[in-house]
Order: structure tokens, then C-alpha cells, then sequence
């Protein structure tokens, strides 16, 4: 057991110098979706592995087909000390329309929001170096009160979370005994609100479907074929309208198969985060819930599962008007998923659901748009339960476990290439402006971030 | 009363030089879309004038903001003789792609398409001069035979019917006194098959909708809403879906008011036409009837009304996939009406009905894409009683009343501006091509046709 008090005076003490250390990493333009900066995220990768090195990690940087992967190991105070895998990435979002920007997005300086509240301005500064710096200065203060860590840590940081990942399959799978370890720490979410830190411990899963259905064999004229032809939009509306039924559940057989109840307390802890329909709704112009009737906002985006629709064409859609009966209509269907629905029964089920109801003289195909299950923590895991107590040692405040309606695949990617749960613990807020110009992290995420982080391997150990 | 025998053996005699003088017709490039050939159009009015002059009738080219009108008057055999006003167009098609044509399509001559069936080719040979040269040729051999018309004959040639006919309504509203007559005869439409002559006497109208559901102020992320937010996609669907019951009828509220069943002789005559579900469906490759169950396929697009749509877009539609909520969706909804519906008590019922599914934090707009009655002919009308009698006798095979699915614009205009209504009789064949490279019309259709307007003249005297 190493002490923590003198790891949090540590970094208090060097604030100044871990946001200098930050504002160089900010300062590299590693936009990894623009091939003119490739050479820049290869400088990126780089400065990592030598301020890792610097600190006595055991670290490189390893080509892929694409911007290189940083890959890090520090050995634990004892061979049987748990071993987590920190994970983050170093690439950023273009910074265009350039001119919306308030201050140089790779210039990166302190700033007062409004009197009192500081931030740190410039592209990446919350998605996701801000994030993942906080880490590396936790091991840092460790290393420099004790000369060790409290376990073992292995660290990956991607340069490619903005362009689509695509070389982190393959090299999760070529590098799995490598990488593998007790369980996973991801870094990219946010806290609950400026003052209140959160866990997420719920990643919903999602199944996507195009369907296209086709009646005739050409596109007909209304007056000439109307009443008699079939007309594929009505047959694809009247499928989609099926697919709920009045109080807004899902009406596909077997679709709730393996959803679970959330827990009362748990149900009972969303309500305590004053969450409601005109506050989440209202921001986007709307007042009622769409979803299952009688639950909140934030269980139906959070621990229900949907059927959304999310394209729809067919006929004449351009201006003015045509009297077509199309040959065909097709829709981008998707499921979310929660708990243990299974994405491909919900695909076979959903397919059957539609073939019903297709008239015998048309016909329907499928296409696949990805599947992946929901992401699910136990709520009683030894260390979530930890994590969650050291969160609220650090912020005098209980640390909110929550979910979140969509899905980061870098979880699901190490549950199946990994077999590793991943603890998703951040400190971004949601007015952080990540995408967007004027990106900005605050100061007392930064600050209370890393002593977090300190805290998080300290209850590890215990 | 004119002898009738000798005005058709003139007809018969004079064959030869009738089609000489319709070939100089379709020799005039007078497709009226291309501004290159205007001076083509005008010359085809010069050519109607001259040979209207040439048999008597007083002929006038009347100029329009767009290609001119031919406007022609006759005399009656006596001051109290019915008035007729006959209405076609000398405009054609464009021809390409031209190189589709087996003929030239601007160089006519009589073709035999299979043992013994000769046709006339070339673009406008059914579509519309060789149609509108009967009754002209009809007119001539009156003239040749007895120095007189059996009653009094106004005609109107129009040279935009293929390019919109946007200086007809103005034409007609300035010109309403010189042109009004007891009733129009409209000469585009077709023979049942060959050898069974018909008479047009319904025309469904048509009311075209377009709404769009607006729902969030944004698109929405579903991982972050689904659940939460509406849909407008699952909104529109519903509204589409809702549109048509189980047994195919439309569900708006008065939907039905003012649709007559259809007489039972009526429908007995259209059995025996032998026209299937799966002679009409089967050539677009569909089986099954998809309006109102138990009426046969020309029932339905004949006599009864629709609902179609057209045409539906919103949210994703490209390649791929996107996990969008879209902020709108819209649709593009049309009905056709038949008898007595009234096109503004259908949009009004349409807009309540789809006004009662949109949630209270969505909201819809609508877009008003025309409206018309439908046309309908009373089957007792003493005109519609002749001439069909007149039809028989020339083909000796009894004469159908059927109707169309679509509309012809020019018979709501002569009703609205004129107050007249039309008898639409015409000799075009289901495989004419019109519009379409190869266009002909069967000889027997030129010579049957020149006998069938002597023998209705002739009908409507006595």
C-alpha cells in the first residue's frame, strides 16, 4: 500500500507543470482523418512514448496500416498486483469552420469561462489528450513520491477514434496476450455535472437494418394502376407503424427477451440527478417522451431498448409533384439494446416481423448494418464499487453510476477480443464543445481528474 | 338530315389522298417543348389553317404568349342545327433517342407490322395528327358530297398540349363566347382493342397533398434520444399506415361521400371485356388487387377513388448507415376522386385526419399540389346514347363505355370555362408507342376512325 496523500499534494503542487506538459500535446495538430497530418500524429505517438518513457514506462510506438498505436507497460509493486489497461486516444476532430473559432485551436492557454470558472482552450482538450493526460500524470506523481505504481498498468492510446478505428481489431487480436489484463480503463466519458463525478456502467447495443421492399416491376402512374397496384410505401408504412404498438413498446415477438428491470435504488439515483423531461427534451424543442409510456427520460435513453427508423425513401421526392407509384421503398432501420437481448435473434425476429407482412406479390430484401450486444457493469463488481467510492472521497459529492444511450465500440471490443470489462470513468462536461470549435476542458476537471485517477489506482490496491 | 351512305364511300374513295395529306402533317417537326422547332409549330398551324380553308371554314392561326392556336368555324345546316366544337393538337413529342426508331420518324409511309395489319408510322401518327385528321377528313367528304356540314363544327388545335398547355386556360377565358358550343368532342384517347370501338365517359380527379412532420429543432443523435425523442419517420408511417383499412377502403372521414356504385349493366359490359387481375397486374409483375377488396381491377382504377403516395423521404438515404432521428419527414399523398367527391372536402378531411396523429410536441405543414373533380358523363346522356350507336353500327360490334384512371386536362377546362361537357372518342391503339420511339397507328384505325366522326356528325342530327 502506497500512501495517497502525498500523491495528490504532488500533483496539486505541479499543476502548472502537467498543464504545460498538456498544452504541448495539444499543440501537435494529429487530426487523424486528413492525410496531411499524417506526420503530425506520428509526432504525437512520439511525444507520448518518450514522456511515458520518462516516467519508466516501458513503452513504444507500433506501426499499423494506418497512424501508429502508442503501447506502454509499468511493471506493479509485486508480481500478484492487479493489472489494468488504460485506454485513450491522442487523435483529434478537424478544427473547420476555422473562423468560429474564439481562440487558436492549437495554441492552447487558460481562459475564465465566466468569473471564477477556467478552461483550457483548443482542439482536444477534453476529446480526448485532456482526458488521457490525466492518467499519465497520476502515474507520474506516484512514481515521483513512491518510485513505483500501485499496480501493474498497461497503457494503449489510439490515433485513429476519429476516423472509424480501423486498425484496432487487428491489432487488438495480434496483440491480445499483450494487452490483456485484470480489466480495462476508458477514459472518453464525461462527469454528471461540473461538480458531481459518474461512472458509466451501461453502453446500449445496436442492430442495424435496411429494408427495401418491392412491389412492381417498374414505376407505374397513379391514374393508371391506382386502386389496383400495390404501392410499396404503403406496405413499408404499415410495417413500420406495426413495429410499436400504443403505449409506445416495441410489438416485435421476443424483442424484450432478456431485458431486465433497472434496479429500484439505481432508478431511484437518476431521479436524485434532477434529470427531467423538459430539461432533456426541452433543449431540443420537444415535451414528450416517445418511448414506453411511464418511464423516465433517462431510463428509456439509458436501460430501455428502441426501435428507431432512421431513413426512409421512396417515389417522387423531389420538387413539386409526381403521380408515381414507385417499384420499390426502403428504410434504415435500428435496434438499441440493453442488458442480454441478443443482436442477432433481434435481427431474425425482426425479419420475420416484416416478412408477415409483405403481400405475396412483392417481396422484401435485407441488408445487414452491423449488430453488436449492450455493454452491461454487475452493479455490485468489486471495482465499481471501488472506483465509485474513491470518485467520492475526491468530490465530497456520491459518485452517480449512469448509462448512456449509445455505444463506444472500443468496449465491446475489448469484451471480445480481450474477454476484459472496462470501468468508463471520465471528466469531460457536457458543454465541452468536443467536434465543435472552441473546444475547452475545465481546470477543475483537469485538476480533480487526475486526483481521481491517483485515488481510482489507490482503492485498487486496497 | 345528309345521307350518310355517300359521305362514307367518299371516305373509302378518297383514302389514298387523305393519308397524303396527313403525311404532310407529320412531315412538320412541331414538337412544341424544343424552342428550336417553333418555327416548326407555327408552320403545322399555317398547314391546319390553309386545309380548313380549303374545305370551307373560316381559319384563323390566334397567337399565344406560346406556340399558336388554330381556331376554325362551319357553318351548320341550319341556324337551330347543334353546335360542336372539336378539340385536338398538332404539337408532338420529342423523338429521341432517335436512334431507337426502326423509320424515320418525321418521314411517314404505311408500314405492314404483321400479315395483313398495315400501319401508319412516324411521331404524331396517333398522338395526336392522325387523330385529329379524321374528323377534318369527316368534315371534308361532307363537304364533297352534299356542299354542307350536318350541323355546326367549331374546331381548336392547340400546339402545347405536349409542353403543358400553359396559354390554353387564358386562351379559353378570353376566347369563351367564340368557342362555347353544346359540347366538345376530345379526340385523344383510345379503342378498346382493334375491332371494339369505346367511348371515354369518366375521368377520376385528383388531389395532390404534400405534408411534412416536423418534430425535434435538429437531427438527433438515437443513442443519445432513441427512447426519448420523436420520431417523425415512426409519425409519418403512422399517419400513412392509418390511411387504409384491412379490406383496402380509405378511413378519412367522408372520404366516400359522393361516390356512386357503379350501374350494374356497367360493370356487367366491363366483365365482358375479359380484362384480369392477372391480364392487368401480371404485365408489371404483381397478382393481387391492392384496393378495395371484391371489385375487379377495372372497377378500381375506373370507378372507385385512392389513396396513393407518391412519395416519402426523411432522415439517412444514402449508402450505409447513420444513427440519425431526423427533425422532419414528409410524404407526397394523392387521391383520385371519382364522381361527385369534392377535391377541397378531401384535402380539408385529409389535413384533419393527418392533424389528429401528429403528438402535441410535433407539428405538420402542408403543401397543396392542385386539385380536380372527377369527370363523369351520365350514361343517359342523349349525345353519349348516339354516338356510341354511331360506333356500332361502323365496327358492327357494340360500342364500350369505359373510363380512365387518370385525367385529361382539356375536359375540366372546357367544363370550367366553357360549361361544356365532352364526348371523348378516339382510335388509338394500347401499342401506338406514343411518346415513345416507333410511334404508328394502325390504318385500320385512320379508316375506321375518318367513318366513325361522318356516322357521329351524322347521329347527332337526327
Amino acid at each position: 500500500m502506497l500512501a495517497i496523500a502525498p500523491v495528490l499534494d504532488h500533483l496539486d503542487a505541479n499543476l502548472n507543470q502537467s498543464l504545460e506538459r498538456l498544452y504541448e500535446l495539444l499543440r501537435i495538430r494529429s487530426i487523424s482523418t486528413d492525410p496531411a497530418f499524417a506526420a503530425d500524429c506520428r509526432k504525437a505517438a512520439e511525444w507520448l512514448v518518450a514522456d511515458l518513457k520518462s516516467i519508466g514506462f516501458e513503452a513504444s510506438v507500433r506501426d499499423t496500416t494506418g497512424h501508429p498505436m502508442v503501447v506502454a507497460h509499468h511493471e506493479g509493486p509485486s508480481p500478484d498486483a492487479p493489472h489494468v489497461l488504460f485506454y485513450g486516444h491522442y487523435d483529434v476532430q478537424p478544427v473547420d469552420p476555422l473562423n468560429l473559432w474564439e481562440d487558436d485551436p492549437f495554441d492552447p492557454k487558460l481562459k475564465e469561462l465566466s468569473p471564477g470558472r477556467k478552461v483550457i482552450t483548443g482542439r482536444g482538450s477534453s476529446d480526448d489528450k485532456g482526458q488521457l493526460m490525466l492518467f499519465v500524470e497520476a502515474c507520474r506523481a506516484y512514481k515521483a513520491v513512491h518510485g513505483k505504481l500501485p499496480c501493474k498498468v498497461s497503457i494503449l492510446f489510439e490515433g485513429e477514434e476519429e476516423s472509424g478505428s480501423p486498425s484496432l481489431k487487428p491489432f487488438l487480436d495480434a496483440n491480445s496476450e499483450e494487452l490483456k489484463a485484470d480489466f480495462a480503463m476508458v477514459c472518453d466519458t464525461g462527469m454528471w455535472d461540473r461538480t458531481t463525478p459518474a461512472i458509466c456502467v451501461g453502453l446500449r447495443g445496436l442492430v442495424g437494418e435496411e429494408i427495401v421492399v418491392h412491389a412492381a416491376n417498374r414505376d407505374l402512374h397513379s391514374g393508371e394502376f391506382g386502386g389496383a397496384a400495390a404501392n410499396p410505401i404503403r406496405i413499408l408504412a404499415k410495417v413500420l407503424a406495426d413495429m410499436h404498438d400504443d403505449t409506445g413498446r416495441v410489438t416485435i415477438p421476443g424483442f424484450y427477451d432478456g431485458v431486465e428491470e433497472t434496479p429500484t435504488q439505481v432508478l431511484k439515483s437518476w431521479e436524485s440527478l434532477g434529470e427531467t423531461t423538459e430539461s432533456f427534451l426541452g433543449e431540443v424543442g420537444l415535451s414528450i417522451p416517445s418511448g414506453e409510456k411511464g418511464r423516465s427520460v433517462l431510463e428509456l435513453t439509458w436501460a430501455r431498448p428502441t426501435a428507431e427508423f432512421n431513413g426512409i425513401t421512396g417515389g417522387y421526392t423531389g420538387e413539386g409533384f409526381k403521380t408515381v407509384i414507385a417499384a420499390k421503398a426502403s428504410a434504415k432501420v435500428s435496434f438499441r439494446l440493453v442488458h442480454k437481448q441478443d443482436p442477432d435473434k433481434i435481427r431474425a425476429a425482426f425479419r420475420d416481423f416484416v416478412r408477415a407482412r409483405i403481400p405475396a406479390d412483392c417481396s422484401v430484401e435485407f441488408h445487414e448494418h452491423g449488430g453488436s450486444p449492450a455493454i452491461q457493469l454487475s452493479y455490485d463488481s468489486p471495482f465499481l464499487i471501488r472506483a465509485q467510492q474513491a470518485l467520492t472521497d475526491e468530490w465530497d459529492k456520491p459518485a452517480v453510476t449512469i448509462a448512456m444511450g449509445g455505444s463506444i465500440p472500443i468496449v465491446g471490443d475489448f469484451q471480445n477480443f480481450l474477454g476484459m470489462e472496462s470501468l468508463l470513468v471520465g471528466f469531460a462536461l457536457v458543454d465541452d464543445r468536443i467536434h465543435s470549435p472552441n473546444e475547452k476542458y475545465d481546470l477543475s476537471s483537469f485538476r480533480g481528474g487526475q486526483r481521481s485517477w491517483a485515488r481510482i489506482l489507490d482503492a485498487l490496491t486496497r
